[in-house]
């Protein structure tokens, strides 16, 4: 379809709200409701009891693996977990100077060299790709860490886990295994959440026979920009300033009346809570069975009911209700993930659900290009750059 | 909108085919006429007049510059023209291993560093940085050509434009003024083409308040899939094998008979002649009056009316005509291009369209997100993994 000139004016769609790009059997994101299925299961089913491992699986594969895909996949995860050199020499070189997002933007983009057919776009070979680039997100974010903070390489046992990894780079030692099975729940609840600006990203990028290194840098890029990753710095910001349960009240009443936004509510698609919440809820509730500290956890629950309630009481209709971020803020600083790090870990779990979608699209691919409308000028006539 | 259970099926838009995102002042695309229009001028009034920096003002700031702007964009590239230390590291590490677009969409996502207020999403701000982006492209594609090689650094005058600044890298000595002339005039008129899946990618990433340089990264890696970006190299071997036009008729009958396709013809959107076939065949002509060789553009001319007159033939109605591939391959390889290389210079050129586009984006901008419909299992139950 051309933008013919005489063509009356169409109708713009704009941010594509209401399109439908295809069909996806990955997950449903039900707004209304309240739900998030993937791959058939409800996100309840699968966040604090299945590995994060296995939820990748089951995104690519469409059924959680036997004992022995598990075992290949891991095996296969552990194989490819280093980075190449050059990742590493280029995450030192910049690290010191960028923030999070730049650098696993600027490292994932490298991740194609020493990739063997990086460019084919077989699907059994696409499916293996996509667990390889998973296992070297978690390097990459735990290395930008390290040499951010000037710390020394260390040695990782190739065969733990996205989650032990992570931790272990970041923290420096083997992590607790209630910490990783904490940040595994998070992993899960984040791993994918239907066609979102980033997840879009990938498919758009991969539809033109791209590989998937080129589309998992766009879609890290996509993820990066506030209004889709998130801002989570300024969540625990907010925690701190509110204090204790009882100011909770006062504070979010005199943020509203200045105009300012409340961290951690509102979702373009979910009219009620977001099912993760809940996912993430409970997993810091069982983090801290195991002893963690319940205050602060306390502290979010006083500000998302204090919030729901002063919002339906001032904007009734809105129906703005806790997000993802209140909680995954939550449950990663329970594990001890620094903010700056929440985003990059936040596109560590993505990464399944990215590479899931870049196989579907890959399945039965057709080039994603949508129409502009011309309202600009016509007939202009160059003038040399003298006699302008 | 919600991707609700109970929905009945909607209607899907694969590939976004008749959807109009947005409305543009950038550029409009009339496949049926087959013309070009970039802020009011046809691509014929502005390639081989207007220098490619020209054009590349034209499209940020919607005029043609005067001379007093035209110097001050000119001493902006120059000052910027120096890639990062850890982009040069980068592009001498990974080009010996890399093909040309895995190698640019690698270092292009290294080009946050030392950027001040990278992420600030201020429009005059977005315009000096799409010129400095746009400055430090040809360093990129030039330095990973020379690296890939094996051949040392060198200096190039920083003051040089796009295109000397390209064929000095790539060429290693000065160019001759009408070689860089006809390059200007291939990179003027493949420097924007309405919401191509590229562009349309880099407006999907700055739709998230991210940054130029993860929307240029992701663009490029659009750019890369054969499918959009194009795979000149085989333009060039088939023209090779055909030889001389004489044996135009009886190759291409015979290569349709076997079912395969005539590199260089049929686009999405022109259901005529493109209008840049025209525009890089003067170029070439232009260049050829000056001492070039001939003989490769008769040949191409030849194989295109060929080619036409033999599909219309076999396949009436079809209308594929030639695309822009035919005569990029032609002009480039006049110039002295390798064709490893096409493909990162059209990125090179396509690069000031790009930030145009991200530029407009940000002007009026929406967070690019479609739905998917969900046509998976429900309701399943975890099962343990040794119960499996």
């Amino acid at each position: 379809m051309s933008d013919a000139p005489e063509a009356a004016r169409p109708t713009i769609a704009r941010g594509l709200e209401g399109v439908v790009l295809c069909e996806t059997k990955i997950a449903e994101v039900d707004g209304t409701n309240g739900r998030l299925t993937i791959q058939g299961y409800d996100i309840r089913e699968l966040a604090g009891k299945a590995s994060f491992e296995e939820v990748a699986f089951l995104l690519w594969h469409g059924s959680l693996p036997t004992e022995a895909e598990y075992s290949a996949l891991r095996a296969e995860m552990a194989a490819a977990r280093a980075l190449p050199d050059a990742t590493v020499d280029l995450l030192k070189a910049i690290s010191s100077e960028s923030t999070g997002m730049h650098a696993v933007r600027a490292a994932a983009g490298t991740l194609s060299v020493g990739e063997e057919s990086v460019d084919s776009l077989d699907i059994t070979l696409a499916r293996k790709r996509a667990a390889r680039l998973l296992a070297k997100m978690p390097v990459i974010v735990g290395n930008y860490w390290r040499f951010r903070q000037g710390l020394p390489d260390i040695e990782v046992d190739p065969s733990a886990s996205v989650s032990e990894t992570l931790l272990h780079l970041i923290k420096g030692e083997k992590p607790d295994p209630a910490i990783a099975e904490a940040l595994d729940a998070y992993l899960v609840a984040v791993i994918e959440h239907g066609l979102n600006a980033s997840t879009f990203v990938g498919r758009c990028i991969i539809s033109t026979d791209s590989d998937m290194v080129s589309a998992l840098t766009g879609a890290i890029g996509g993820l990066k920009g506030p209004k889709h990753g998130g801002v989570p710095g300024p969540v625990l910001d907010m925690l701190e300033d509110i204090g204790t349960p009882e100011n909770a009240d006062a504070w979010i009443r005199k943020h509203l009346a200045d105009g300012k936004r409340v961290m951690g509510f509102g979702h373009r698609i979910y009219k009620v809570r977001d099912p993760r919440a809940q996912v993430l809820s409970d997993a810091a509730d069982k983090l801290a069975g195991e002893g963690g500290d319940r205050r602060l956890h306390e502290l979010v629950k006083a500000v998302e009911d204090t919030t729901v309630r002063v919002l339906a009481e001032i904007k009734p209709g809105r129906d703005l209700y806790a997000n993802v971020e209140l909680y995954a803020a939550l449950i990663l600083h329970a594990v001890g993930i620094p903010s700056e790090l929440f985003t990059p870990v936040f596109a560590v779990g993505r990464t399944a659900g990215w590479t899931a979608h870049m196989v579907e699209q890959l399945e039965d691919n057709r080039l994603i290009r949508p129409n502009s409308y011309y309202t600009g000028p016509k007939g202009k006539t160059f003038i040399p750059r003298n006699e302008r």
